[in-house]
């Protein structure tokens, strides 16, 4: 495929959901997905988001949720496809008696490599949902190493509404739970790796109802905690590959030109593809360079088809020396890699 | 009318358009309405929701927005009702060529008081849309003295969304921004007057898209710039008189009994009424009361007629020992006031 800048990995896609065990019997993992990254002990983990849903006859659609009442705090729901009040065929999800269900619920898994391409998934989730707010499941989840820890922002979704949760671990066996520092609706939260002008920073993607769109805005923090200082940092551009929703990738990366993002943009059909922004290294609201065409679209076949097809979407890279090692999932339902070179893509821009 | 705990002004409504001076020539004043109140030297301030439009004859639609380009910051849009691409009917805005209008501009005037009914209006605006992200208005200021300075907190909209903008004043005459404090989509943002737990404390109302609905939230902050820890307070009450979206009003009022809140709750005919929410004095996410049925519903004629008819909606109140004097907008038109025992309040909770 033509890409001078991103290689895809020729292994794609690394994890199906072949590779990753239930994470309880009478579950089926459907998709495997959108991996946080990082580097832990000379090994690099994915923090990966695996979407299951309750094993059930052609005749039902279910859904599961978090429920504190029940064994083990999930509740399934079964329910007749021929039951009155019920909407269903859309895959992601059918309405219920006037409520929405999700068709699967996302925990998120640990895989480990030690060469950075052949990854080998835990048996068991590493963080899943534990309180209302997160009833649906979690998600999405960027990672970023920050002063004296690992900073895990993740998607929550819930009767309450989509937003941002918090957690921080520092072994990757116990994490700590911070609560929501971005309220709905919001995703795509990401972490500066390092303070900028006395406070932390992040990138996140409230949306708009009415006015606003699905554009990516800029935080602050005196503390990683509580965020203000909100504003848009770049909008959806009407008409391209970014025209109807964008959101940060995983952390933006230092170079000396500047803070190197990469982003996902849907356009008006919902193809989702990646680009980059170059923002001021003392003033990440400056923005000085954006992706006049994608750096990588939708062109393998698992890019293609899938539970959501026509989508690669990332949130989690490693970095060595020039090479930054990319995982992103492809069409909603594997997980694929690539590799750049720092110094091409920011000539790219 | 009968109304055993919250008595009406005999004066209402006590200001109407005619009593607003418009900001500038050419302007009309729409609709005065939903101010937030405060005791400053001895006297009552009522900041103002002042919504003007810009004069144009029957077969024109206008609009106003900010626009640092234009001369005085504002610039005034008007279109021919029969121009291509043109939708409108909505009296509150339109569409034209793919971009949607508010019809009206919102800006905070500042109105005084000796005896807490009569009103004077300043002739120019205290604060008004001064960059991009409040480009359509602000409006619906709560106002709270927390520790050593006026706090304001007005939702501020543009193309950039909806969110909650942030000021804070020591004297009236000049203000000082501290940018969004809750991004899009946000609004009916309330301070706590004093810390609790080492932290200072808000109320929010976030709105989900598909999943969420438009209910109140708690944060919290070490500094009132910065918040975190977002958590659904308490949600609408689907079927009954707040069954569709709430609200807070304005500050809470610290009580022996508890944080007693008074919020607006809509139901699904879109009819505003007030009613009291008690939270516990330690821990404000404990709700301990709520109100069965409105203590506030629109029966007078201005509360049922108007721009918005069959509303009442408060953000401002000002405390004299047992009495709490409530301003409220009547129909988004006009200003109301109205008066309640604190203890015949919490009796009713």
């Amino acid at each position: 495929m033509p890409n001078p800048v991103i290689e895809r990995f020729p292994e794609n896609p690394i994890l199906t959901p072949a590779d990753v065990p239930p994470s309880r019997p009478g579950m089926v993992v459907e998709m495997v997905l959108n991996p946080g990254a990082f580097r832990f002990q000379g090994r690099t983990g994915l923090l990966l988001r695996v979407a299951e849903r309750p094993e059930v006859d052609d005749n039902h659609v279910s859904a599961l949720m978090y429920d504190p009442s029940s064994e083990g705090g999930l509740r399934v729901m079964t329910v007749r496809k021929d039951a009155p009040g019920l909407k269903h065929g859309d895959p992601r999800g059918f309405e219920y008696k006037g409520r929405y269900y999700l068709t699967t619920m996302s925990h998120l898994r640990l895989a480990w490599s030690d060469d950075t391409t052949h990854f080998t998934v835990e048996p068991h989730p590493a963080m899943q949902a534990a309180n209302d707010h997160e009833a649906y499941g979690i998600e999405d989840c960027r990672v970023e190493y920050v002063d004296t820890k690992y900073w895990l922002a993740y998607a929550l979704s819930s009767e309450n509404g989509v937003g941002v949760g918090m957690a921080s671990t520092d072994d990757w066996k116990t994490y700590e739970r911070h609560g929501i520092i971005f309220s709905p609706h919001n995703k795509d939260a990401a972490f500066f790796p390092e303070k900028i002008g006395g406070y932390y920073w992040a990138f996140h993607r409230p949306s708009g109802i009415g006015l606003g769109g699905n554009n990516i805005w800029l935080a602050r923090s005196p503390d990683m905690l509580h965020w203000g200082a909100h504003r848009r940092l770049v909008a959806a551009r009407p008409g391209r590959w970014d025209g109807e929703r964008i959101g940060a990738g995983a952390a933006p990366i230092k170079t000396p030109r500047g803070w190197l993002s990469i982003y996902h943009g849907a356009d008006a059909t919902g193809r989702y593809c990646l680009g980059a922004l170059l923002l001021d290294l003392n003033d990440p609201a400056r923005v000085l360079a954006r992706s006049e065409t994608p750096l990588l679209e939708p062109e393998a076949g698992c890019e293609r088809r899938g539970f959501y097809g026509n989508c690669v979407f990332t949130n989690g890279h490693v970095l060595d020396g020039d090479t930054v090692t990319l995982y992103y999932g492809a069409s909603d339902s594997v997980v694929c890699g690539a590799r750049a070179s720092i110094n091409a893509l920011l000539a790219s821009l």
